[in-house]
């Protein structure tokens, strides 16, 4: 008896943890339109992103989905239509709604889309006011970091919706502000060498991670050399300075086609303004930060400017080794400002198992055509970054903060 | 002297009545957005459409270009960009912002732009203070008649962008307006004949016409036969019913090829829903009114019914002599309610001159595969109206008010 | 009884002139790939033509589908497959192999085609070798009149086939014949005049014509100019050289968009080689013949040259109203050089109908987006041209021998 | 002296073998079009695929450029046209010609490009009749190898460009040859369990392989169970029938949608007629073998038939180290039948050198986007395999003799 109301006193304690986890995490999806209009919030400028209205009523969908009319028998629907309109891609919910038509949603607003954040937060936050399964538990962690993707996703989005408008609006200004201060110095660059050796790969069963990440498991990894920080735009720029996006030899047949089909001779954001190289940032059209990582490539651009330089991209293997190891202190950006293309499929561990359920098409139906990236960049929540992290994209997309670390054989 | 006095007198008089027309018409474009948001006004959901919002610009940016700018010495341009930004597709201004991508632009916001067309306004007015030349009255006249074409499209573009959206968003109810209040009862079919003459076709010089209406000209006309009203939804519903879209011996050889592409068995706003008929419409879906001219139909889809009906689309002299005779009296809804479609393709009158200077691409540089519409629609301003008015849409075009005139040999 | 004996001599004299006609435009089809080999005959460079061993089998299908078949009471079918392999357009007669994919058949083989015309020729020989109905005579007319004009069609696709192999391969020489042979002198460009007048328009019964020819109607027409004679190379390449690709002034919009796509900066089959201005013939690469008729421009070409040319194109009305006047002869290369575009939309005449039957899609179903072109050209059968004839094609097509005639207000 | 003697007398011996070597191979090839005209050797039905008689010249170009022009000093080049003709896609030689319009090439004509390979032929066995360097007969040693390749390819693409004419021409017959004569019965299916190892993989340096297959390497492997033999015809048809194409849960994302963008409900070689299924084969549509090898799927056919099937499809580590066991010899159908899609993405091995010069270009600008196959099948010459081999094909192909491998964790 006593035993039981010990039980029930922590668990009551583990839900409030977990209510100020999930208020504060929704809260901040919030904050990342304090200075955007309704108007901002629905643009959708190519099929890939989404307008940040959307993301802010799809990750609310997904709680509602998958947590309340899946766990709470007496929960009411907030808009039987939502059920299609904010359903990213899981057909084992049903249809979704058009995804490159997005941005053709003037209804619901966004006024309506914040009504509707309240309603799902307040039933999810009764739900947690009584104790909760585990797997409840477990829906509420998905979530979270789910809603956390999408953070990122709002804020690259965003950028790359901005980013066609002549007119080049500023999200933010550059100094007051984590994302857009550019780093004033770069270290000199060199190869930090590790030996032969079977490194423990992925994400334990102890705390959060994607199914993607698991199981742990050994990979036999060859000696090879690790470049101490990531390539800079002064680098990136002699490349091209030296003709490397007219030259073949650099490139992968798929990415030559690629920037020959769309005259592509700079990366996504640079634009050259009377002989002046710029770049669009979400701080809008800033002179080119020479000493700034380099970001916002294809996977194609890695690979070729690596070729440049007589390197190689890392595997995803040797990135998380590294990263684990007493080295990574001398390795720097790790982590903190660019996402690091690797030269590895986005393919499924040994023994790889999606969660169950619906939520199971969360991450393994994607494996095929995207090579995996690693770290984290400046606009991902710190608290949502680990070393076992893959994040997954198709080689000719770039809107993603994605930059270059070298690696040698 | 006197009369010099006299003259200036009549001429400020001119240019009173010309402010008042010019405040009219110009408050007419913003009491349309009434009932709307500033994401409704944004939306674009498809190529051919634009935003409410960009109309309402763009329209503005005629008067800046074209009167403010070309005859006002000391105007100060509003906002530079907006050259580029809110130029339709005048080649001899300079480049267009992409087509494609109008609703790509939540900047400027739709406040900015209702303080653009404010600016311009009190600019308009007072360049109208003084004594005007004849030149600047005729371009301020040209400039009303294209904002009130654009009303037109203002409306037509919003039901297109509501209609992809699955909550059928309603811009107005069925009751209390001109413009979604179904007609009850249709009156029998019957065909008004008409024998062999020469008819005079085109506007004069007298009054505000395009330059594609004139000059005039006479045009010999073989005997036929006119429909006394346009063809309703009822009689439609028996061409589909009877298999029509799936009897190529009906349809013109381009527009047998659209609907089997589209795969495409009604018309573009039609919707079956449980087995019943609907229509989506400015008051939102409403159960087909079966009395209701039909509307929004490719010209195939015209000329497909027609064929189906043994009759044939007239010509669009055929129609204007018609509209200009005694028999008009007995042939109904001639401009009141669809566009019709005729079997003349869209090109220059014998003698056309497109009016002088950059606004000479208003109309000549489309004369190409393109049909003429005549008479007019409700969305249409009531004084824009003339019955030499030449509309023209390509043939696979739905989204305006089109509807469908019966003709025989 | 002696009548009917008469009547019978007097129709088999009928058939016998029939079945020698027959012969020689059969023949003539067959004499066209003399200098060709069995892959030259496969050739399938683009959508829009076909290879000349489907021209071969297709004018065969036809005398067996419309009659044969249809005629021919103890007929059997060659080959059941060629049904859909080599039905054109016909939706009445079934499905159709798709005409993109013309060129992927290597079977039949050309000896096959050529054993399939053998085996029907054999078999319409011998249905005129009985008295025949009037019937199945204007079915032989048809097919007859259907078989020149693949003959033109099968020199125009061998052109374009051969045009985009780097090595230009040659059909013909440029002195022994009549396509190839240039035009040495120009005579001075100047324009006769034409008075307001009614024109009588349009083929009679008593010939062959096709339905979209008839009926005859009176056109009324106001005063214009006709140039003597066709644009030349030397006169477009001024065009060209004075920037008339670049200047948007001249152009209808969607030749603007044409050429800006395609980023065309001279006719299709112009090349510029060190300099030097070359243009692919049937008789290879040659060097540009400037006196020579230009020809194998769109629609969208001619008529910017006209603007340039503060000139228009003709209608098709004032072409044939000019060539039926006695000014013809002073009036050069009306029939003998170059198709001539006019400003005329492909349309019914007041009274329009369709020869009856299945054959009835022959003309009638295309009447929507193109052009009409008049006159003839070199490629044309000689006794396959009357004044009254109306060619068509899509505006943006420059693959037939299309050349300009200036006309003028 | 003696010494240089008997080197010569021994390097003769090596170079005599090499001729009788190039002799047979080179033979092989133009044999393969023994049942072919002139216009089979043409088609070209869809952009993947080749003409035979491309790849007769292609192959023989090969040799010209990489063999004769760079290694023998008084080689005169047979038509200097043929560079850019036939090179497939080095750009480090210069310019291709468009690769989807190969199949417009009806010159050089068969006979010619049998004239070049005569001329190539008898210059390399002059090059052979004297002494040669390693380097001279390592590119012949990759040449041949190479146009091994290209005499799979052949096939396949035969069988491809015959399958989309109606007439379904068959290449071979059933019975008399190892091509399509089918499997009559099929093992029962089981799965062969293989414990944790490390794997040697890759090819040593001491016979011939291509730089994909080095170097050797040690690769991890978990426990794993391998199936004994090859999905058949039978267990497909069984997914099929119990909703496979209908059931997303089975499907890579991008699987899902170009099965229903296609609207694909079977394999690309499938038919239903009259409620039978048959298949296309090289001999012509034949009924479905059920107790063949499936073959000619796609990986996310694949993929989705190992979901079905709650199994998966084996790394190309696994394969390797199978083939390589001495389990190999109860596990069937390795390397003679069907090429098994991997789960492994086509990528470099750790320490990945391309082979030296512009010939480097062969394999490694194509380690993006492709899936790795392993095995071989009947249409590879026997010769030309290895157990190392690495096959690569984009996952929405299937127009190769793609099979299913299933294995299990």
């Amino acid at each position: 008896m006593s035993n039981h109301g010990k039980e029930n006193t922590k668990n009551t304690a583990d839900e409030h943890q977990l209510v100020h986890h999930y208020q504060r995490v929704r809260h901040q999806s919030v904050t990342l339109i304090n200075s955007l209009s309704a108007e901002d919030c629905q643009l959708q400028a190519m099929a890939d992103v989404s307008p940040s209205k959307w993301h802010l009523a799809h990750t609310t969908w997904f709680f509602e989905t998958f947590l309340l009319i899946a766990h709470s028998s007496h929960y009411t629907v907030f808009n039987p239509n939502f059920k299609t309109l904010f359903n990213s891609y899981y057909n084992g919910i049903g249809e979704q709604f058009k995804r490159a038509c997005r941005g053709s949603l003037s209804r619901p607003s966004l006024d309506d889309v914040i009504t509707y954040r309240e309603y799902v937060d307040r039933a999810v936050i009764e739900l947690l006011s009584a104790p909760c399964s585990e797997s409840i538990k477990q829906v509420i962690e998905l979530g979270l970091n789910h809603e956390q993707q999408h953070q990122e996703l709002m804020l690259m989005d965003i950028q790359y919706n901005f980013s066609v408008n002549p007119l080049f609006p500023a999200y933010c200004d550059t100094n007051n502000n984590r994302i857009e201060n550019p780093v004033t110095q770069a270290s000199p660059l060199s190869f930090v060498a590790f030996s032969k050796h079977t490194a423990h790969i992925g994400a334990t069963e102890q705390t959060f991670s994607y199914d993607n990440e698991r199981p742990t498991h050994q990979v036999l990894i060859q000696p090879f050399k690790f470049a101490n920080r990531l390539t800079t735009n002064a680098e990136y720029l002699a490349f091209i300075q030296d003709g490397g996006y007219q030259n073949p030899e650099h490139w992968l047949s798929d990415g030559w086609a690629q920037i020959n089909n769309a005259r592509q001779t700079a990366p996504l954001y640079w634009h050259k303004v009377n002989n002046e190289w710029f770049e669009f940032t979400l701080a809008g059209l800033q002179p080119l930060a020479l000493n700034e990582p380099l970001s916002h490539v294809t996977f194609y651009e890695a690979n070729a400017f690596a070729h440049y330089s007589q390197a190689r991209l890392p595997t995803e293997f040797e990135w998380e080794s590294v990263a684990n190891s007493n080295a990574a202190q001398t390795i720097t950006q790790l982590t903190d400002n660019c996402w690091q293309w690797t030269n590895s499929a986005y393919l499924p561990y040994p023994g790889f198992k999606p969660i169950a359920g619906v939520a199971g098409e969360y991450n393994g139906k994607f494996m095929a055509n995207q090579m995996v990236l690693r770290g984290g960049c400046k606009l991902t929540p710190q608290n949502h970054l680990r070393l076992t992290y893959r994040n997954f994209y198709y080689p000719h997309q770039a809107w993603m903060r994605s930059g270059i670390r070298l690696a040698k054989d």
